[in-house]
């Protein structure tokens, strides 16, 4: 059994890393911390868990989760780069949530974050966790950047275009919804569902935290210099991202299907849906999965690549059960074969 | 492995129903028929089940049914009566989740259900599969009546204070609320999101189905005559039964809250909440758990029972499966540990 | 023209208000207040306004407010009392949507909201604008107490029962359903679109603030002692009371459907509907109506009443116009000639 | 007073057409058609109408309806082009909400409607009826085609700049998100709360019958040659269409915000919001209002637009009553006054 400690328990992130922990059969989830809620039990915050976690929520303290094998870190940004130095000194795996280790470059991280990096000379040690890209990287990782939320839905469906240098790289649009969950569990009137549900709006149209993200993955994976569109929405839903993509093909592409099956053929949780699908966010809801679909409007030379995922599972904490898994030798797939609850 | 067969697959009480059967370890799900869709893909309905069952829904056949060991029916009402004889003659146990054979008397089942009855004599045998009040009978059964989602949350509620005849059974209020799955997945006008979301009803003010088969199953139980006034709402939400239940008190009781302790606590799906608890349908979403809660507002002697389940779980295919592992002879939370999707 | 000021128009009841007001063609609305937004154009926070509404949130200042001919106060409770007897002292009239005058003992007043009542003296002359009862009342008084969402949906319902001597007045029970934006616009996590949605609960079942108003108004109709349940439900939907009413009966009734349509028949905003109605809370959306139906299922002696208001009209900023419309002597329908916005 | 007829007014389009047409103090409602209701009361099938209105659905009938000054066609495509050829001869004039007259060239429109145009030699007269672009044709016009709902998000978003001839025309994308209740209240699984609400997708990426529609509209007002993709999205509520609109400028532009607000200065029904705003649906729920906001992110030379409108007000009945003033010769604003339902 593994011993993993939760730093930050209490948010959506949290609580869904906790819902697959405790069914994962490798795992012993020995410390939650909490400042808010210490001494709370857990489950009284999150009643789902009544029968399956009987701890409580507890005060951070690095001896005690230095006893753990691997520490997830679910907190605000710029919490985790506190105490990470610490933990991986003394031997401790760690998969970071939160966008402190995703950015390589800290001036960039700082221009976005609006704070100084507190161990940028772990930013290039540290593994950016998106599995279908760096799985050998993520197995030898001490220390693994979850991706967000957005970068996942976005770069897994760009990436095979992007790769093959087929598209007009300087040109990609990514027009995203995502669920409310997205902004967390904090109180602000924004959120509130009077205020969210049947209604729509485009959100920070002139520059999301997500978008250096994005351009960085894709630039890893491209020849030319990447230009990126990037406008989210928030959507009347809990969960789900939908990633509408736009890219210019540059060149006669014979079949774009067969790139995107080749593409994720050997991968457990990415789904390439037949010719003319349209992925639906609930068909994920609640399982470690992407599905994409292709699609190539009146022949024309606009790619639409249509990309969904469950921001709490493949886009936050399914995604860091699976870099743990890796991480720790275990099949890939442990704890996360579960079946989108649909309807 | 247990051979199971599920006839009618393509309701949201069967795609529940199959996303509970794929998980689960001792079951190889063998057949699922549907007139409508035969030789489709299940996974094309239903895309969740993507890379978790690869067969297509089949017509009809008793004969394939035969091979089975065991065969839910996820039928409309009056479907499952005219194959179960057959199948029990061939030594195949049956679980109906419709309600042909949850009411004993033939005349009041034709009375509400508007048919006659295919096969009374199986009336007396069939098991009224609520594990909590039947578990040895369902251990030996053949046939099993799987209770309605109404039933299953209210019975659980006011059972306790019936059988230790503590209010006035004859007067009994059970106010309810339920998601629009409830209503099935028909096309129907009244269904739709534009028509049932952002808003409230009651619906069958003047006698619903769940009406007479409550009041059964409360009868089991009481030594006074039960009395039923019964309310169904259509709540703007997918899934989950809150029932409000009300009973006046004809002695004084020292501890209600005891009472409900005591009569669940070896129930793995039944949780007893703490005093001053109001349980919210979304802890059980995608669970078999009923929560319970129990209040004496005013130190009067109204007793308000609140009692929610997920409606396609334990109101239906989850306590389906809790009763094919009973009939089974497994253990009975097996393929069911699952956490509520929150949020 | 009547000049109108606006005491805290940033919550939902004051935007509603701000809504019906600006519309209202008898209405100058010249000034609206607010500590938080002072400064602030009020089409900023509620861009739904823009176009209809020019000025700007000001500092709350009684001397402004005093060239009014009539002040609204959409504030906290406890706000409202603070002021109203300077300003009735000015000559000008005041109607409170918060609770501060609705109940008249100032002793079980204070028991339920928790602070000392800084005016007490005006309880007596203070009249419940409860327009269906007290019309000749509102339309003589200074000050007016607009009544509760959950009371004023539960007494139009109860009332011709009650008044009638028809029920066991000791045995009520109102279970009842409401929107979201019944708790108000304030940051708060219980109200976060992904802890309300999709899912149902009960609160304070063990005493809501408006148990004692609801008490109060229908004691002043009944001959008998009344005893009320009162369980209110947390909805999964922005807007919307529906109150489902139980009540015994005494004595045969003949007619039960021409009671209630001869107790409405000349109010302008209370729609009996026809037998075996159930009416939804989406046909009052936006519009100052009450809609009732009557059931006694299974001809029994239990009555379900089925009441729908929309919260925020005719619980809330409707009603408040139509008081002002009594108090002014306009045509009590004047700027409330809404229809429900369906779908 | 207008003597105004209605055909077909069970579908969303026309029970929010029959909320306008009653508050509407210039237009005298005198016959709904609908051949499936017929005879029902209206307010029977549309509780929100009690007490507003009080006809019953009539079987369509060429003769009442030429006693009519004008008739609106809120009927499936392919209905209306039947009958208006016989209306207008009688003097009649007509505004057809659904498709049959918007698209000029009757080839294209039977290629994406599927059928024979029954009167095509109408197609020339007919007015598209977009009261920005073309005012003064409505006034004059016989026969109006009410633009459709995306077509008027996408339209009003775009043709500022494409009339400025300031961005790359052939290289257009609208990425738009629609509310359900656009694809009707026919009864469709698809469209049931179980299988929508809590979901994101977008649907017919390879071709929409909005595309041919809105390429020729921005066509009118382009030098060059317009090339658009377009992708439409379902999302999880009622009304509201939220256009996000991304095109390149080929030229440097020193202020595209006041491009946009002198474009639409004098129109009532078009706002173009601050600079660095993100309009919500929510904000012109139940009004007649477009509301724009332009964004030029990292000063790049991509320019975003966001237009949103109810798509069943401006997006449908409510621009047919403003097409309705302008061609009886009333102000444009009578009975649009309205203000959105917020929350």
């Amino acid at each position: 059994m593994i011993k993993v400690g939760v730093v930050g328990g209490t948010g959506y992130t949290g609580v869904e890393l906790l819902r697959l922990l405790v069914l994962h059969p490798e795992v012993e989830l020995s410390v939650v911390t909490s400042r808010s809620e210490s001494g709370r039990k857990i489950s009284d915050l999150y009643p789902n868990l009544r029968g399956h976690l009987d701890i409580e929520f507890t005060e951070p303290d690095v001896d005690r989760l230095a006893e753990c094998d691997l520490v997830f870190f679910a907190t605000p940004n710029g919490i985790a780069m506190k105490s990470v130095p610490t933990l991986l000194e003394k031997g401790v795996k760690v998969i970071d949530l939160a966008a402190d280790f995703r950015i390589k470059d800290p001036e960039l991280w700082s221009q976005w974050y609006g704070m100084e990096h507190a161990c940028p000379e772990l930013l290039e040690e540290a593994v950016y966790g998106l599995p279908e890209t760096s799985r050998e990287q993520i197995a030898k990782a001490r220390l693994v950047a979850n991706p967000g939320c957005y970068p996942t839905a976005v770069q897994l469906g760009f990436l095979p275009l992007v790769k093959a240098g087929l598209v007009d790289a300087s040109c990609l649009i990514a027009d995203t919804k995502s669920g409310v969950s997205g902004a967390g569990r904090g109180a602000s009137v924004g959120t509130l569902l009077c205020e969210a549900t049947e209604s729509m709006k485009a959100y920070k149209a002139d520059g999301h935290r997500h978008l250096p993200e994005i351009s960085q993955g894709l630039q890893w994976h491209s020849n030319d210099k990447v230009g990126l569109t990037f406008v989210p929405h928030l959507t009347p839903m809990i969960r789900g991202i939908h990633a509408t993509l736009y890219a210019n093909l540059t060149q006669d592409v014979e079949d774009l299907q067969a790139l995107f099956e080749q593409a994720y053929k050997d991968e457990p949780f990415v789904d390439v849906m037949p010719v003319g699908s349209h992925p639906e966010t609930r068909s994920v809801k609640g399982a470690n999965t992407c599905r994409i679909a292709v699609h190539k409007p009146q022949n024309g030379n606009t790619v639409i690549i249509l990309s969904v995922i469950d921001n709490l599972v493949k886009g936050a904490a399914g995604q860091a059960v699976q870099n743990m898994n890796i991480m720790m030798g275990l099949d890939e797939e442990t704890g996360l074969r579960q079946v989108a609850l649909l309807p």
